[in-house]
């Protein structure tokens, strides 16, 4: 047994340190498609702020790298393994530690999948807003990493918004503090904040404390048909610009259409460009929607339905819901951009992913946060097919310099990990990978923290 | 004529160069008591991004340290000089260069006032939340250092959550962007985030793309009386514990109303304990406001007066409004605190304080936006009483420790400057300290920007 392995087994327990080829195997990567990944050492499945602290003073000791891991849903290969890092696995800290309804406070460990915070804190009149698609598998410390949207951040924001206070082992295993459980608080650099979006590169987050709101009312929806992209980009600006605060606002085109249907058949409109599915969880959401409609229908669709009740709004949303796995069917593999801009520029960025996906010969689905800007255009190629999946790659890429040039981020909710890199740096510019570089040394000086990522 | 003044002068105009000593003076601090001050060499006031790089490579070449000036109206001695040091007021940089109701963004130069682009924005419909009580003086650049509240924060969030993107001279007159226009992105570690409250310690901001709301109704209020604090702290318990979700829940104890009424003559109840105001600026906020009027008289409020229309909403705003200004009148000066706890311990600070000021037989008149559990305990005192002025500086640092206590901390809208920085340590305690130096190193290795601040 090498020595790593018997120093790390000195401080947890038997069950906690996963070494079977097969298992470990599972451990290397996310779902990103286009990530390298190497073989872990061990795999380590701490219960205790203790063991983790063990581990990362282990790991700085013999100068292993770490990669830091929730349940593995990320798309950007953030959480794949490096050859020969301990993995550390932080799904078995999966403890709600307490709910607070006067404070308006969740206070979590890292594992605790992100639906079952949202099923806990409903029950006390709560409402934990970021919905990851992933949300009945991904992690609160993952959401965290990655810094996760999800279909509610038109009106409740991200999970950025939601993240007071951390606890974190620092690379040394030394136990860190930042943040605050109160509703407003100003001492120092925002360092909190700093972790969110961190992708495990700085700290093991152990313990989070979370802001929560009240349970809104149920969402009540409607979908408006258009005849073309940029017709319902029009609707989108429209809406936003008329002062509605939709607590969903999402597009789908005709090729994710026709993949929903072909998974689900679920009877959607394939005739029809874009669909746009607006919600509302306002006191009068019917008022709301009939305003959006005559929007939409100023903006040119050719057909505005409201659902008649929220379980017809559920069902519109399950489209939404389905439409990656809808489109991963098409040709078996997907790479899934996150590109967001300006919402202004919105109907660009689809013209300008719909003239990408003809020069190479692709189906490009598209897919969009469109309240937000955030596009999710996903090429569907065979990875059997080299050909296919080199310009399958291209085109991944002409997407996000398109996105830069109109204005926007190449990553709205997805993150950087091991997909975006080389992109991470044309959008920073030096000054500002020289900055990001220098924090990292700040906290990481050994760089044994998930390294390869980011930079 | 100094090394210093010629250099300066040689990339500014002649009136951007400030040497007359009384006018020199006049710049050498902000609003808070208590802080030391020394004499800058220069006021410097730049209106071009270039002037401020040159300002910055000149003080980096000559090793001068440079202290970033908004409207000074800070609490905690933030924007005090430091001796021999360049004062760099961004005042006459203080265009509004973009408003845009579509992707619902501002992009402004650092000196904006703030209710000049509250203003500004009212024309399009659009609503920037952060309303500190000086938002007639204070910059969006100030506000963007010190991580301004208001009283609007208890639904809208504080100045952090409207920052998006920033553009920032660096000490060494790089300039560098951060951040994004988009309303979502996490490309890297969020250094946009960073500069918010960082008190002018990392960089010089001079411009910011602002998030914007959609102008909400306008808000109608109610007061309650209550016949103890505890009672009315108990009120905002069951407010928030409820589900509401006021635009304004603000705390005024009989100190404060007295003061208020010896100021203004407004006729505020002198027998009640504690009032309380709360707002809604919901689409039926009469409903909002009868559901809360009965959650106050169930925790024990004597009476419940809702406002008839919005100018007599407005009217019971400008008493809290006066606060702090009625309270300065007392004694003729006062030390200002800004403690936040969570809203569930705030009956606690409240009573805390009340015996505080017992001790050390001082007025210390309460108002706190309570929603938000954030308390302004102002300590009344005769600064040329020696021993008051004692004692008065004991019970302000003893409030803090309180706050510590309670799971709260030493600011929640007010900043460290000079008057904090020695309880900052506390509140962070040594890792915390360690690493925010090592950020600070990151972006100033010379230790030139804001010296003697924060830390």
């Amino acid at each position: 047994m090498s020595d790593l392995l018997v120093r790390l087994r000195e401080g947890l327990p038997e069950d906690a340190v996963l070494t079977d080829p097969d298992v470990v195997g599972a451990y290397s990567h996310d779902m990103a498609s286009f990530c390298e990944a190497g073989v872990p050492a061990a795999v380590v499945m701490p219960r205790t702020v203790e063991q983790v602290q063990h581990v990362m003073r282990t790991a700085t000791e013999l100068r292993v790298p770490v990669v830091p891991q929730g349940a593995r849903t990320g798309l950007s290969g953030a959480a794949n393994a490096s050859e020969g890092c301990v993995v550390l696995s932080l799904v078995r800290m999966d403890r709600i530690l307490e709910i607070n309804p006067v404070d308006r406070v969740a206070v979590v460990e890292p594992g605790v999948v992100n639906a079952a915070l949202s099923r806990a804190v409903n029950e006390h009149g709560l409402y934990y807003p970021p919905d990851p698609s992933s949300w009945e598998e991904c992690t609160i410390g993952g959401n965290i990493g990655t810094a996760s949207g999800g279909l509610c951040c038109v009106k409740y924001g991200v999970t950025a918004e939601y993240v007071l206070g951390l606890d974190v082992v620092l690379a040394d295993g030394r136990l860190f503090s930042t943040g605050r459980r109160t509703a407003k608080g100003v001492a120092g650099y925002d360092l909190t904040r700093l972790f969110v979006g961190s992708e495990g590169s700085l700290g093991i987050v152990v313990k989070a404390t979370l802001a929560l709101k009240p349970e809104p009312p149920k969402q009540l929806a409607l979908a408006a048909e258009f005849p073309s992209a940029a017709a319902a980009c029009d609707a989108v600006c429209r809406i936003m610009e008329s002062g509605h605060v939709p607590s969903l606002l999402e597009l789908m085109d005709r090729t994710t259409l026709r993949a929903v249907n072909a998974l689900t058949h679920m009877g959607l409109p394939e005739s029809t460009e874009a669909l746009l599915l607006a919600a509302f969880d306002t006191p009068d959401p019917g008022a709301d929607l009939a305003a959006v409609g005559e929007l939409c229908a100023a903006a040119g669709a050719s057909e505005v339905v409201p659902a008649e009740d929220h379980a017809e709004s559920e069902l519109l949303l399950q489209a939404r819901r389905k439409a990656l796995v809808a489109l991963e069917a098409v040709t078996g593999t997907t790479m899934i951009d996150d590109v967001c801009v300006p919402r202004s520029r919105l109907a660009d960025l689809l013209a300008g992913t719909a003239a990408i996906a003809e020069k190479h010969d692709l189906t490009i689905g598209v897919c969009a946060h469109a309240g937000d800007g955030n596009t999710h255009p996903t090429v569907c190629f065979d990875p059997n097919d080299e050909d296919e999946s080199r310009r399958a790659r291209e085109s991944f890429d002409e997407i996000m310099g398109l996105g830069l040039e109109l204005g926007g981020t190449i990553t709205g909710e997805h993150g950087v990990g091991v997909l975006k890199k080389e992109w991470l740096a044309r959008e920073l510019g030096p000054v500002g990978v020289e900055l990001q570089r220098g924090i990292k040394q700040v906290f990481d000086p050994l760089g044994l923290l998930n390294p390869g990522k980011l930079f």
